[in-house]
């Protein structure tokens, strides 16, 4: 069975993601990061709740718990609990850039990379989608194609990586979730909000650009928010 | 002052890196990673006291210790706890690339780019250098310019990535260690086995490599060997 790894927040992207590649027929590991984010325990619980769904099922799943606690503990970010508050409105206004991580996603596909050549799966896949180009700079193609080519060399050509939603905007990724595979996804498990609370707010850049896509396809969002 | 990053092992590669930052006024920000590794805590000792001889000498340097001993969990290598024996003899042999550690400096890297752009540093600095070329695909130039276009692409063009040793094979870091830089490198300080015991073996490739390093420039190496 052809292995791939994923990164898996337990947001609907990263989860349609591995709905995807379970319908093509991959043993799927997934990683779930802790790294001191607001929304981290609420993330890792969608995670982990997504992936006891899929296990259930007997699908080919596994789930690798990744604390990046240390590693992120002087990063400076309004996503982290280190950081300022998490900022309201439009994805695109000038003040979600406060969220960037930086190098957040350069360090899980490094991870991802070695984690696969370990156990000799030749492909990482990333669930990034255009709608985060604007925002954060690991999200844009022309980086996804130099870490790939970065990870090749360092890999000696044994690890590939994919990111199968780089031209698509969220619904484009819900509309694949729905109807391009084969396998339900659980989108009433799964996690958008940046805030550390229970419910989703329904406000901040994450849980708007969601709604929207929702929206757009026209499905209600199965989740809980709090208004 | 300018700030950089450096990964410190320990080991005299990159202890004379931080000497020759530090020799060119530099605020250096020292990462040490805990990953697993057989040697790891002789590594992050050695780190631990190098660190401890610059601050009494009222030298701008800071340690950053990373947990990633969840990253590296499942990873396949000699070089790792989990892994088999680690094997004798001279670098280039065959058997030496099972000490090969997946990924290991695209994550560090990626890690120490993410904390770069956190505290407003310019540069990473890596200790990689010509000898370990043949062995380690993620220490060949190539990786490296790679890796740099990569970081650079994350961070929006505020982290460059300098490598001063690519060139030189570890007689020339000594050479430079003991008569290029203005500040001392405390060599009796530093280690360089592979193996998991207090006093250097003497016989894996990285000792040999030392011993011959030394050996090259007539300076006798300050460490104890076990015979």
């Amino acid at each position: 069975m052809r292995k791939v790894i994923i990164g898996l927040s337990g947001g609907m992207d990263s989860t349609t993601l591995l709905a995807i590649l379970l319908s093509l027929k991959y043993e799927v590991h997934c990683c779930s990061f802790i790294y001191g984010s607001k929304h981290g325990k609420w993330e890792l619980k969608a995670a982990t709740d997504v992936v006891a769904y899929y296990k259930e099922k007997k699908q080919p799943v596994f789930h690798h718990i990744i604390d990046l606690t240390t590693s992120f503990a002087n990063f400076d970010s309004a996503l982290l609990l280190t950081g300022g508050p998490i900022p309201e409105g439009h994805y695109e206004t000038e003040s979600m850039k406060q969220t960037v991580v930086p190098g957040r996603n350069l360090i899980f596909g490094a991870i991802m990379a070695g984690l696969a050549e370990s156990i000799d799966a030749k492909e990482i896949a990333l669930g990034v989608h255009s709608g985060d180009h604007a925002i954060y700079p690991d999200c844009r193609p022309k980086f996804i194609d130099s870490m790939r080519d970065t990870i090749l060399l360092s890999s000696g050509g044994k690890v590939n990586v994919i990111a199968p939603f780089i031209k698509n905007d969220k619904s484009n990724i819900l509309y694949k979730g729905y109807y391009g595979c084969t396998i339900k996804v659980p989108y009433y498990l799964t996690r958008t909000c940046y805030k550390d609370q229970e419910f989703s707010c329904g406000k901040c850049g994450s849980c708007v650009e969601r709604l929207e896509a929702f929206q757009k396809i026209s499905i209600k969002d199965p989740i809980k928010y709090e208004n």
